[in-house]
C-alpha cells in the first residue's frame, strides 16, 4: 500500500517548477509513494508534461487560490477555502492523504494544521520540529515556531514526541533529550526552564540528560533539543545566518589574493563537501507533530531536492506509525 | 589624568599569567591608563617580575581569596569579602578605580556589580552587552545574561543605553536599534516583544528600525540588538558554537585529501584572516551597563590580547562620560 502525500504545488519561492520536479523525483525514487499535487490544475499539468514518470503515482487536485506568505494566516485559512493549503489539508483531514508537504506560508501551515487537520486528542500544542545538522549528524529542534509563550507541560510533550520521532524516523536509539538553558546547572534558567527541568528529569519515557547551552548545539551534544518556540526560532535562524555569512566570507577570503585563488581550486571540493554537511536543505522539511496526520513544512526557498526528501520522509513517518506511538506513549499515561 | 582600571588577576582559565601579561601590554600601549592588579600579591608580583614596564602605571592590591566559576554567586560575593572580585569592586564603589575588568565567574560579576558597585539611580536592570562580530563590523547584543524574565521597560532602557554605548564608545553615528523577533511584522512575537515594540517605536532618543530575525544578525543589519537575557545568551553562545564548529569542519575538510592539503597551504592565510574577523576575542569584553562605574566581563578563556583590549576599552568609556550620558538621557526624562 502506497503512502499518499499531498504536496502544495503553489507554495514557496520556486513554485510550481521546483515543487513539481521534486514530486517527480520522489516517485521515480520510490514505488511506495503516491503524490497528490494540489494547485492550479493547468499550471501544474503543464509543468508535469515536461517529465516522464509512472502516471499512477502522481495525480493533480485543483485548487484555484494561493495563500501568499505575507497574508495574516488565520484570515487566509478561513477565507481562502479553495487555496492549495486548505484543499490539501482537507485531504489529510478526510483521510484521502496521509501527509501534506508545503513550502508555503509558515503561519498558514501552522494555523491550518491546528484548525483543519486538528490536534491528536490530549496534545496541547503541536510543535514544529526541524532537524538541524551537527558535527555528529543531526538533532531535532522542538519547538521551533509554532507556539510562543509555552508552558512547562507543553515542553514535556515536545520532549516525548521528539524522542519518538528521532528514534523511529531518524533511527537514533534511546535519543538524548536536553533543554536549552543558559548554564549547565539545574538552578540556572528563566522561570519556564526552572519549572520544566524537574518535570523532564522525572519523566520515565525519555533519556533526559539535562541542560544544553546553545554553544553545544552544533557539536551534536543532544539528539532532541527542547525549547519554547521563540528561542527555537532564534536558534534555527541564527544557525542559517551564521552559516551563510561564513560561507560568503570564506568565498571572499579565497578570492582575495592571487595565491589564494590558485589554492581555492584545490580545496574547492573539500570545502564544498564540508559546507554541504551543514546545509539544512539536505535533511528534508520540518514536521508539525501531534496532528491527526502528518504536516511537513519545508523552506520557502526549497528546490526539487528538499521537496523530494520531504516527501520521502513521510513514508518513514507513516510506516513507523508515529502518530499511533504518540497516542500510546503520551496520551494514555497522562 | 589616567583612567584607573582594576583588573581581576585571579579570574579566568589563564590567570594570573595571561591577565598580568594583558595588563602589561595595555600600559605599554597607552600612557593614559593605570592598572590596579587585584589578587594574591606574591603570585601577581612574581608574574610581573617577568616584564619591563612603566612602574607608575601598574600597582598590586592584595586579595587573599578567589571565587571559583562554579560557586553560587550570591553566597560567594557575601562570604568571600577578600576575594579579588569583591576587593576590586569595592575599589570602584569607593571611587579608587574607574573600571573593573574580570575574566572570572560571570554570575559573581553580575551579582557583585549590582550589590557592590550598585545601579545608577533609575536603572531597573543593568544589562550585560557584548559586542559581536558581523560582516559589516560589530553589533552590540543587549542583554546577554544579566536579567532573565525581563519586562518591557527594561528592554527600553537596554535600547537607550546600548545606543549611547555604540555611538560614543564604538563610534557608530545614530546607531540602528532592532528588537530580536521571530518575524519582521509588528504583530509577530511573544508577549514581551509585542508589548515592547510600540514602546521602542515611540522612543524619541533612539533610531529604532523594527524587528530583526536571528538570521540577519550576522550580516550586521542592526547596530544595537535588543533582547531579554535568555535569548541574548542563546544568541551569543550559538554564535560561538557554530563558528568554532565551522572552523573545525573546514580544517578537517582541508586536510581530507592530498590535493586539498596542497591547496590548504595556499589558502591558509586568507582563511585565517576571514575567521579572525569572526573571533569575539578581538573585540574586548562585555560591559555591564547602568552601574555606578564600569564593569567589564571578558571570556573565561581570555588571553593577554583580550585582557589588553578590555582594559583599553575602559578609556573610551570614561572619556566619553558614558555614565553621565546615561544619567542625562535615560533617567531625567523618565
Amino acid at each position: 500500500m502506497k503512502v499518499r502525500v499531498a504536496v502544495d504545488a503553489m507554495g514557496g519561492d520556486n513554485a510550481p517548477v521546483e515543487i513539481v520536479k521534486g514530486a517527480v523525483d520522489a516517485v521515480l525514487a520510490r514505488k511506495d509513494i503516491e503524490v497528490i499535487l494540489v494547485g492550479i490544475e493547468d499550471r501544474v499539468k503543464k509543468e508535469l508534461s515536461n517529465y516522464t514518470y509512472p502516471q499512477e503515482q502522481i495525480r493533480v487536485v485543483h485548487a484555484s487560490e494561493i495563500i501568499a506568505t505575507e497574508e495574516p494566516p488565520v484570515m487566509a485559512i478561513r477565507k481562502k477555502k479553495d487555496s492549495s493549503i486548505v484543499v490539501a489539508m482537507n485531504l489529510v483531514k478526510h483521510g484521502e492523504a496521509d501527509a501534506f508537504v508545503s513550502a508555503g506560508s509558515s503561519g498558514a501551515i501552522l494555523v491550518g494544521g491546528q484548525l483543519l487537520v486538528g490536534r491528536i486528542k490530549g496534545i496541547e500544542r503541536p510543535p514544529l520540529a526541524p532537524v538541524i545538522p551537527t558535527e555528529k549528524g543531526v538533532s531535532l529542534l522542538i519547538d521551533c515556531g509554532a507556539n510562543v509563550d509555552a508552558r512547562p507541560s507543553h515542553l514535556v510533550q515536545f520532549a516525548k514526541m521528539g524522542s519518538i520521532y528521532m528514534e523511529n524516523v531518524v533511527g537514533i536509539k534511546n535519543p538524548k533529550v536536553a533543554i536549552v538553558n543558559i548554564g549547565a546547572e539545574e538552578e540556572k534558567g528563566n522561570a519556564l526552564v526552572k519549572e520544566t527541568f524537574p518535570l523532564l528529569k522525572n519523566c520515565p519515557d525519555i533519556n533526559f540528560i539535562g541542560s544544553i547551552e546553545a554553544r553545544e548545539i552544533p557539536s551534536g551534544y543532544a539528539d532532541v533539543i527542547v525549547c519554547e518556540a521563540f528561542v527555537g526560532n532564534v536558534i534555527l535562524k541564527l544557525y542559517e545566518g551564521v552559516g551563510s555569512t561564513f560561507k560568503r566570507m570564506i568565498k571572499q577570503g579565497l578570492m582575495s589574493t592571487a595565491i589564494s585563488k590558485v589554492g581555492a581550486l584545490l580545496v574547492q571540493s573539500a570545502i564544498k563537501k564540508t559546507l554541504k554537511a551543514f546545509d539544512a536543505s539536505e535533511y528534508g522539511g520540518a514536521p508539525l507533530l501531534g496532528l491527526n496526520g502528518l504536516v511537513v513544512k519545508t523552506h520557502g526557498s526549497s528546490k526539487a531536492k528538499e521537496i523530494k526528501n520531504s516527501i520521502i520522509q513521510c513514508v518513514a513517518f507513516k510506516e513507523q506509525q508515529i502518530n499511533e506511538k504518540i497516542k500510546q506513549n503520551i496520551i494514555i499515561e497522562e
